[in-house]
């Protein structure tokens, strides 16, 4: 995997309140696209995490506000490994404008891996790799 | 049962647009907040209906919009029942601002039963009798 | 214009309920979706209308569910514009599988056209001109 | 005012994902709903703010996720003032299962004051002494 996996999209009228912006909660949505994203590249699919038998649910999340994005606004979405643990991942999110590149947003996510039954579990092997960057 | 149920609530921030009113697809989110509602007057509650091993899914929908909802706007959903086919329901929604009863929109949404494979299923005779108004 | 307009994305986690497919609501989002990049085919941009003084507002949408829509399912959603009033629009849409052409939803949308100050006003002609099919 | 406010709501049917649980975007929605309903004890209401010329924006939030939210559950959001800045406010957030006081989540959001221009402001002294708790 490259160091960091980038996900174009555009801001869709809903999202957007009146004050004209991205409403807060949305950003949150944007980085779980980016993980969605994420598994695409690194596994097939998000289906073939959980066919495999593992799921993530996240257990903490800061979002740190840069500037507002607004509606039709193209926005990357990058998302990078930062680093596991046992059971944890923590990922790092940007959300760029694209159109001139400025910072919008940044995100730390942590979450935890849980098997079939909702327990928590050891981080997947093939995930790990599938994940952690080359030599 | 009466022959129409009632809940009461807010609009949201988040479901203002940046025409400063609610944007048009949560109307049917506030038809089903009218939907849960029924189920918890007519059963208990969804969950109970779930547990019975029955559930219903949208087959279609219409919305008339009246007039806007705002932001703070205290709204009333009231829910009424139009008729029972073989697998089928058909209610009528109604959105009234609370403050001086205007009628903002209206709904007609059908729905067919589904069993636990999803598969069509008779309305449940539990339901068609709790639903259905008294003599 | 031709006489329809396409638009592919991707069903997002935050959209699927608990039966694991698309909530009905988020159908309306999607005929959204398509009526913004309608505008962008049209006019440029939604932004370019309003920057124009126009805006449209739904007054009815009507909703049929074929089949449903899951996670990560590639969807098209066909917008097609069906009639002028005087100072209405009406759009037919269809939601499309990507991966087998599958219909699993149509909608008619009307809209009635609003100025500056939320005021219905006829059609602009520009707008009328951009979207009618060509000869 | 009293050092926290609490405001009772219950789970909507939308806000739960394919795993059961309301997904993690909407837990900001709901310490959004908390906010709402600190400026309704305080200062009457949100608009009444708005009416003044002043506003707030999200520039940083913090959520932990302890324990899933379930569809129809009954919570308890409350929200603190922890301090302000000259031009900022930081709220503590705790959401709370009614059934057996369980707190589900915690958040930390900073907010900076806005003028009408959107420029930041001071703390309007009407809200910093309708927030700041009594002797």
């Amino acid at each position: 995997m490259p160091d960091r996996h980038s996900h174009r999209f555009r801001v869709r009228y809903i999202e957007c309140d009146h004050q004209g912006v991205v409403f807060n909660a949305h950003y949150l949505a944007y980085f779980d696209l980016g993980l969605t994203e994420l598994w695409r590249a690194a596994l097939g699919s998000y289906q073939a995490m959980l066919d495999g038998g593992h799921d993530v649910v996240v257990v903490e999340a800061t979002v740190r506000y840069r500037a507002p994005a607004r509606f039709d606004d193209e926005l990357t979405v990058e998302t990078r490994l930062r680093s596991f643990g046992t059971t944890s991942m923590r990922l790092a999110n940007r959300l760029i404008r694209a159109a001139d590149g400025a910072l919008l947003a940044e995100g730390d996510l942590a979450y935890v891996f849980v098997g079939r039954s909702g327990a928590k579990t050891d981080v997947p092997e093939t995930i790990r790799r599938a994940l952690e960057p080359g030599p």
